[in-house]
């Protein structure tokens, strides 16, 4: 069924593999431009999303991930044209050697090829992935949830248009409109076709992504994120960081679920950090020693140190050493991102070259994870495997290499 | 059954993660004298390895890659105290940045954590691939075949040694002793504790690998290699080289198995690498085309364009222009190694940004596409997928990174 959509893609990447940065960035403004002439278009089409989401009985959380109005679509047309501002991603010169026998070996990167994207409920990514892909030199095929089809299909239609008009193959993107369960498995096989498969959702998602592709995954999302208080800690740091890195956005896999806290400083810490958290209403749930400080606190269970909350909710335990700190995450870290709270500069050292995480923090919120705030513009996602790409996926993570060899008739 | 061996990987990890230089290289002489103190145990060993393969009717050249003797045993040791003089692998600063809320980001590369490799039927593949697994800060699981299993345990056996007499934890290396299909399956999903497989292997190895595994696999090896003599060649070039790429060893995956001809060129061109060919009796197969210059040739299939031959055997194609030639291999290359032999710069430049393979050669033969070619030092072999590592696989490709994010309260 998708082996056309494979083939199609196959074809346009080999015109969008050598495309000039003009013509790339020219294809990327006439998306913007249709996004913002089609908004009636794309918000009656969303509407029928949301009608059919309120049938189902649709949470209002996922009601509101879904909608669409003037202003977000302006958002994801501003989105289309920050990516056109970026540097160039293809054909950079990685490294460059001249061997004893005379040959000149350049590294340059280059498009990876076929992307696909699975994801879920909000079509804002159906944009901003199509825009990022089309600027590293990749043909997408995007595969979005049921529940925004209608949406997608407008958004895809804009986009391919777009294309066209700006003289590239509108094929560089592409939407699969069937979105039964079977075409999900189906693109996760196709290995003939698709160099890489990045799934954006939640942690299902992800799972039967990881368990069932054939193809090349690049794994993203889950964060059971840490912060460490040590003996050692600021306080005042130590409530700060701790507050914005669980309240600040609960819902998102870069928020802090999980609280370690040296004895030394334990009561003092959790004391305050607790006074702070009730500020919004957060659920503590802890160790024996933790619960000795605060009563009334639940007990934790071993699979509270391995949940990802994505809630007003967080786990504590008191350790005895930043050592006893960095085994509890090495046990349940997803990999995603952790923070040591220290004005002690070796126990900060030995914690952020140990903890085998995308990111770690010294006395700074886990929430800084994120494209944007590193400097890259924009991110596919936050990679928590560590094969290609690590932490936020920007346009340089969705480049492969080759090498080209210059030679005079060298032989073996 | 092989969940202990990947909890034993992982506790190892914690310790090599951090093990310096001075130390890894240490465990790496170790390696290198264990080997030549126990030559004469490991070709005891080796010869009932022997004795198996001929009772059990295994081909020549099949016995010859599994021999080991005094020779081949001091090669192991050399190849391991090569990779110790290697330049250190992790712990590179790869980028650092300053954010403008004073956040200080430095990327890192780190060991990428517990790595697998499957294997066939060559013994020195265990120490080869142990030393570039320390020393680049991974531990390893090794499943080789069941045609050297006595073999590799007894390597095994004196690594593991070694590595302890070095104050290491044995467990950086182990052995899969369990020679099944089921082990090698149970290896392929075992998600929690493998974060790479590179099988090293036959293309049904490297296929069962790509098909049935769950953990993030580097595809290794088969190489439909290219040659593609341009109506402004050298000849003598372009005899050379295919003559070289063909047979200097054919059983290789850079040699070279597809000739492509300019039409312009072609009778000229055809005849003076035919007479050459003939020296070491290669067979051609060609289209229609070649077959009017060289009328004993048979006819290519369909099938033929997609041979790895790994023998004295080549097809050969007459092109209208480097498109076609281009296309054609778009369409039938592994994405391993091709050329183009020409004097002409545009052409030879056109050729090497739109041909989609690993290395790309202007005058020069495939066949160095290899880490020791390439200055690498040492490989665990030849990528042909487009993620993470592509080309010869060498220690810097056995990296992960990891962000450093450096603050001094700094909340979003």
């Amino acid at each position: 069924m998708l082996e056309r959509l494979g083939i199609n893609a196959k074809e346009a990447e080999k015109t969008l593999m050598v495309a000039s940065s003009e013509k790339k960035n020219q294809a990327l403004k006439k998306i913007a431009e249709g996004l913002i002439e089609n908004t009636d278009k794309i918000i009656e089409a969303n509407k029928v999303d949301l009608e059919n989401g309120e049938k189902n009985g649709m949470a209002k959380s996922m009601l509101d991930r879904l909608k669409l109005d003037k202003e977000r679509i302006e958002g994801m047309a501003k989105g289309v044209l920050d990516v056109a501002t970026l540097p160039e991603p293809v054909g950079r010169i990685l490294s460059a050697t001249e061997r004893p026998n005379g040959l000149r070996i350049e590294k340059v990167s280059t498009p990876i090829g076929v992307i696909a994207v699975i994801f879920e409920a909000r079509p804002n990514v159906t944009s901003d992935a199509a825009a990022l892909c089309l600027k590293s030199g990749n043909t997408v095929i995007l595969r979005g949830g049921k529940e925004a089809i209608n949406s997608n299909k407008t958004i895809a239609k804009v986009m391919r248009q777009a294309v066209k008009e700006a003289g590239m193959p509108e094929d560089v993107i592409q939407l699969v409109e069937d979105t039964s369960r079977e075409s999900a498995n189906e693109l996760m096989k196709m290995n003939e076709y698709v160099d890489v498969l990045i799934p954006r959702g939640g942690a299902g998602l992800i799972q039967a992504v990881v368990k069932n592709a054939t193809v090349p995954v690049i794994e993203t999302g889950v964060g059971n994120c840490h912060i460490y208080i040590d003996k050692n800690a600021d306080l005042k740091k130590a409530v700060d960081i701790v507050f914005n890195a669980k309240t600040s956005r609960p819902s998102v896999c870069n928020a802090a679920e999980s609280l370690l806290i040296h004895k030394d400083i334990a009561k003092e810490a959790l004391v305050a950090i607790k006074n702070k958290l009730d500020e919004k209403d957060v659920t503590l749930v802890g160790d024996s020693k933790a619960r000795e400080i605060i009563p009334d606190m639940e007990k934790a269970t071993d699979a509270d140190w391995a949940t990802e909350y994505l809630d007003y909710k967080m786990s504590v335990k008191i350790v005895d050493s930043v050592e006893e700190a960095i085994d509890h995450i090495y046990k349940y870290s997803t990999g995603h991102s952790e923070c040591i709270v220290t004005e002690n500069a070796g126990t900060a050292e030995k914690f952020m070259n140990q903890v085998d995480s995308a990111a770690v923090y010294l006395n700074a919120s886990t929430r800084f994870t994120d494209g944007g705030e590193f400097g890259f513009g924009a991110e596919i996602g936050i990679s928590t495997q560590k094969l290609h790409a690590r932490g936020p996926i920007g346009l340089p993570e969705l480049q492969s290499f080759k090498y080209k060899i210059y030679g005079d008739g060298q032989i073996r």
